[in-house]
């Protein structure tokens, strides 16, 4: 392969490195815009005994004031019609949205927002989802009996949005087998996605009626969709034009503020843009769910695994939103990379009343890991077998299959990744020193791809354009680009890849998922492979040749063996402009079912502070089974980024509320893992090429993010003796248990 | 059939009426633009000596100067490469560009286009192509032997751009097989598209060095393969967007401006705006070339043709540009809608200093028409016969050929056009009033099409979007979506059709010809059609049923007979993204080729005032040959249009040239056809589906305009007696034609 392979530098670069890429705020129009803002709820739960709106309507300035009155009442979500876009009749989290103005400034704006008048009376609330579940606490939503819902939202009551038990085997006789039988909590909190972008939008609505709306969002036609339900509009009614966008980690999947700014601007008959401030976008936006984890574990002595029980309770949030797309993921990971006989999983959703959690970075992945390989090492350690080697005893090979994981696994290179992790690490070699620990920990992903369709045409000078919907995060449309130019023996600068907007993509999968490429690559692939044939019968009437003797390469057709007989694809190009069969273009479809494992193994050493408790990494080694590296530069990037996240999220990152309201929403009171902080990561690539991907890729955005708290949880474990169980491991949290261990010592 | 054939207003009418379309001049962008403007010469034939451009370059406010050095050296042309973008060298017509600047304002670009100085050796000059090909004429290209130029582009000599003689049978024999030979010469002059909007321009160029351009033009393929060519970038670093079009008429396909932004943006880093005057748009767009014609017609008493030469002298302007456009029409129209055993065609193409002339609605026919059409009005009185019966005894029948047609004639409904206007129009009940004549005339079109691409997609929601790069002048837009709807059964408010831009779009013919409908109409059936087959194919799943069994109607696919047991489209959207084969989209290519002809057949009666020589139309009887007519109300609209503009042609239109300038370059000295002057025009459609257009459509656009001058030139002499062989038909050459007559009667 002359393309496929190389790490070649973004198609983008020049746009994004002078600042020309446009970003969510930074869209403007010729016409004037207005300010928008949005009046959110100061209580975490209460009724609202009314709004009065006409003081900040009649403010000099303000051009709109929208609450819900001002849109069809229609109850609407992606699993359960839970969620009103405004809230009218009560509010269930800090932040539920009220009301919204659009004025001439800022300023303007804010005043308006003031003059507003809530009244309301205060409900007991709950913030955790273990609480919310409890026998007699105070409902959510009363009425959810009577809300529509896709039929697998099963086990609805009281506040359990969600319940879902799923069996493999039998964990009774399972444990029976067992000889020792392992039983621990764990507890991950409520993490944010720290983008660099918050939200942000600008809508307007033309003189038909139809919406456009610009907007950071790595999921346009669900944008496109949710604002069609919204509004009761046909989806030809709606245009979403996606900008550049500063991160999505699965944030940006579902409409936070579109739908105000529509509705302001439809009220207003001007361009509206609303900017989250970064306080905002943490309180309301999609956050990672808190969930506490209980994993009972049998095993032989020999560290056979026979069985093992999980519940999971998740704390969704205020509505269902996209929760339920955790438990789904929940379902499958939940057990881990293993090939267990005997497993049961209990799912639970429960309404919390704070942001609607949602999908971030393999959604469910790490606070899973965390637990489940937490508990391996207390096992391993236990009964004195080497970490590595336990796994290995119990770990997916090709064929096996894992709860919800859509038929038997392909392409299982589990072993050979932690061994590389291992071996990359010096496993064995190491020498003890104080305070110093190292750690190991398995992450599991199942790669899928949702539907997908995508389209490649062939310019008359012989370069190429690829039509696709797919947003870029991490490097898609270069990858994309390098596939076309692969199946059509071009360069990469040959081809063209931007993202177009809703009204004339194809239908493009989510970039989400770590399935993006493997989906829309899939479809590209197979578009460019259709451009080839059509090049090469297009090719073979002018060179009275056959089709079969054809070769496509070095940017021309020519027969085999004799390449002076031959073509330039601009030469086809043009032909194909006066040639029966017209331009040289086609668009196809995949649909691609998720039942790839990609296995993370990480091992890190850590250096424990006894004084205070920090943590300081200082060695962080990572192997991912990637399938084929289409683009080596973007996957080890992508690696990298996700250990650093998945850093902060083990040692210091926790959204904290207080009275429903989190009040370490700016980053100097929230931590995240800076260049300053982060160690170098020395990425393994495990390539086998996979059997459906394009190429052989499977996905590689997620799984790196997946083990980093397990590993650095171990590590610490191995540093200073001292097992911490619920997330972040702050040094306040490693000192108390340094001490206690100390007392009790 | 339910949705085609019916007249629905235009998809894009709130849009229009509301003024929210952006035309050329319309766009803005956040950025700020600058305000470029063309330094023309004033000579129309002339050498450079110098050019000086400092003091302009100082001049503060000015951003960018650009002369010929700021360009590749590229001679470029879509026929023969005959031009570079700015004179350097030599000057070939007033207004030829020589620099051009971009300026803060339209004052101060104004001021340095006047601070630029450059000296000039004038030269003779010829705005007469007969003049300019006279032995020894000065050479408006010195060095034409060594331009590339396609292979068509025969017979070039001198002034001589092209030369081609088409012969057909043996007109000798036929000469002297006739009884009467009849021999005149007739000109058309040159005339102007004025479409509503000037040409109209916006270029930025990005830091990757790819430009974009915003215009109005009914190509943006091709003005995107210009730009390329001018610049030597490859296609994917060039992308038009193309705005909403005030008016094309064949005059808005080749760059005149936009080069020139590109250049001045390019220099400049910003955004550069150039908008054309109307006195500049007279003076150097693309107007229908001038035009010598000499027809010899030998025939028998009862007015059977037995033999027709031709000899066309057409003065393209001082580059080729899209000029052989015309002659290759020229060439399948020249000897009319007529059966002719012997056909001798003469097709000379000059070069003169003017601007290129090019296509404009049925190039070559309404010169073509008047000419040999006022001849057979002739023959006819000469011989006795009524015009109508001469006509119908030579009109070509279905499995004809003419020359140059492709191929035996399909769809040939000549007689019927003639005998619905005859009959509409009263032919044998008529009055003979004093002053007050009748006239008619038949035109020749043959529809081709070019080669498209058009894609449709079923969105989730069960509506359709078509995604095309098809310019909308006429209404294509609506009937494509009309024909998506019938394919689809749903309503045309369930179809989506904007147009996409180059990079977006799949390729688009040109809006031309004739043409866009019937070849883009083409492939968006195809690929509709395509789209219901998968429609059927994911409900078969679903309903377990055969695909053969199902039907899609009512926005529904079910079962035949069972029309309980359905899904609608909107469920087939939503199931085919987790069905296998993924998003429903298809894309279709077609190339179709020029045999079917789109006869018009018009009546008209006028009154001569015999003090002034002024023709009032009286009445306006048009028959047309459509085919199948997918939007009648577009349809008419096409008809009385393509009218009104031929009466302009017919009566008062004319481009009046001294020393090489246009001297009538504004609406008040070159006089349209106005509502005022318009008489209400009878449209009578003859409608016949074809054998391959979509659901039967030919082209629509053009032939309406093309027997227009002959018909009234037929009735003015019907009324007066008087026969005027030059247009246009003004009262002064009416009055002196009658005068004369008067004297020597």
């Amino acid at each position: 392969m002359k393309v496929v392979g190389q790490g070649l530098p973004r198609v983008e670069i020049l746009e994004k490195v002078t600042g020309e890429s446009v970003f969510g705020a930074d869209v403007r129009l010729a016409a004037p815009i207005l300010i928008g803002k949005i009046l959110g709820s100061p209580h975490a739960h209460a009724r609202i005994k009314s709004i009065d709106a006409r003081k900040a309507e009649r403010l000099p300035g303000v051009k709109a004031v929208v609450t819900a009155q001002d849109l069809p009442p229609v109850k609407y979500g992606r699993f359960v019609r839970d969620e009103e876009y405004f809230a009218h009749k009560k509010v269930r989290l800090v932040g539920d949205k009220i009301a919204a103005v659009a004025a001439i400034d800022e300023e303007t704006a804010e005043e308006a927002i003031k003059l507003i008048k809530v009244e309301y009376e205060v409900l007991p609330h709950f913030t955790d989802g273990v609480e919310a579940m409890r026998e007699g606490a105070a409902l959510i939503h009363e009425e959810y009996d009577q809300y529509q819902a896709l039929s697998m939202v099963e086990g609805r009551k009281g506040n359990i949005c969600y319940h879902k038990q799923t069996v493999q085997g039998d964990t009774n006789r399972g444990f029976q087998e067992a000889e020792r039988i392992f039983e621990h909590s764990f507890y991950a909190p409520m993490v944010h996605q720290t983008y660099i972008e918050p939200h942000a939008v600008l809508a307007r609505v033309d003189a038909s009626g139809k919406a456009t709306v610009w907007v950071p969002t790595q999921a346009q036609f669900f944008i496109r969709a949710s604002i069609a339900e919204i509004f009761q509009l046909p989806l030809i009614k709606v245009r979403v034009i996606p900008t550049e966008i500063g991160g999505g980690f699965g944030g940006k999947m579902l409409p936070t503020i579109e739908p105000a700014a529509v509705a302001l601007a439809r009220k207003s008959g001007m361009a509206v843009q609303i900017v989250m401030s970064r306080a905002e976008d943490f309180q309301v936006a999609n956050p990672r769910t808190p969930c506490h984890l209980r994993y009972k574990t049998g095993v032989k002595l020999d560290g056979t695994i026979m069985a093992r029980e999980v519940e999971l309770v998740f704390g969704t949030g205020a509505y269902c939103g996209n929760g339920l797309v955790i438990c789904q993921r929940a379902e499958m990971l939940a057990s881990g990379p293993y090939r267990i006989p005997n497993v049961k999983i209990d799912l639970f959703c429960a309404y919390t009343n704070h942001a609607n959690c949602g999908p971030y970075r393999a959604p469910s992945g790490p606070q899973i890991s965390f637990a489940s390989e937490s508990q391996i090492d207390i096992i391993a350690r236990e009964l004195n077998l080497d970490p590595v080697e336990m796994r290995l005893k119990n770990a997916i090979e090709e064929g096996d299959t894992t709860p919800a994981c859509g038929g038997p696994l392909k392409s299982v290179h589990a072993k050979e990744t932690l061994l590389k992790a291992a071996e990359a690490a010096g496993w064995k070699e190491r020498r003890r020193e104080k305070n110093r620990g190292r750690g190991i920990a398995l992450g599991y992903w199942l790669v899928g791809g949702m539907a997908s369709s995508a389209g490649v045409k062939l310019n008359e000078d012989g370069t190429a354009t690829v039509m696709t919907g797919v947003i870029d995060l991490s490097g898609t449309v270069t990858s994309l680009g390098q596939i076309v130019a692969e199946v059509l023996g071009v360069e990469l600068d040959d081809v063209h890849v931007r993202t177009a907007d809703s009204d004339f993509a194809p239908h493009s999968t989510i970039s989400a998922g770590s399935q993006a490429l493997r989906s829309m690559g899939s479809a590209t692939k197979w578009a460019a492979e259709e451009v080839k044939k059509q090049i090469m019968e297009v090719a073979a009437d002018k060179l009275e040749a056959e089709v079969s003797d054809l070769v496509v390469e070095g940017k021309r057709v020519y027969v085999k063996g004799s390449p002076e007989r031959g073509l330039s694809l601009g030469q086809v190009g043009q032909l194909s402009l006066t040639h029966k069969r017209g331009p040289i273009v086609s668009i196809q479809s995949v649909s691609i079912f998720p039942n790839q494992p990609a296995i993370s193994a990480h091992v890190t050493d850590v250096e424990v502070n006894p004084e205070t408790g920090a943590v300081k990494v200082l060695r962080y080694v990572a192997a991912q089974d990637v399938g084929t590296a289409i683009n080596p530069l973007s996957v080890m990037g992508q690696v990298q980024g996700a250990v650093i996240q998945g850093l902060g999220q083990a040692l210091t990152e926790e959204c904290i509320f207080q009275n429903g309201r989190m009040i370490n929403p700016t980053f100097l009171d929230y931590k995240i893992f800076s260049s300053l902080d982060a160690p170098r990561v020395e990425v393994h690539l495990v390539e086998h090429a996979a059997e459906d991907g394009p190429f052989g890729a499977k996905g590689i955005g997620e799984p790196s993010i997946i083990p980093v708290p397990a590993a650095v949880a171990n590590a610490v474990y191995d540093a200073v003796g001292v097992r911490i169980s619920d997330l972040p491991l702050t040094a306040e949290k490693i000192l108390m248990a340094i001490q206690e261990k100390n007392k009790s010592g």
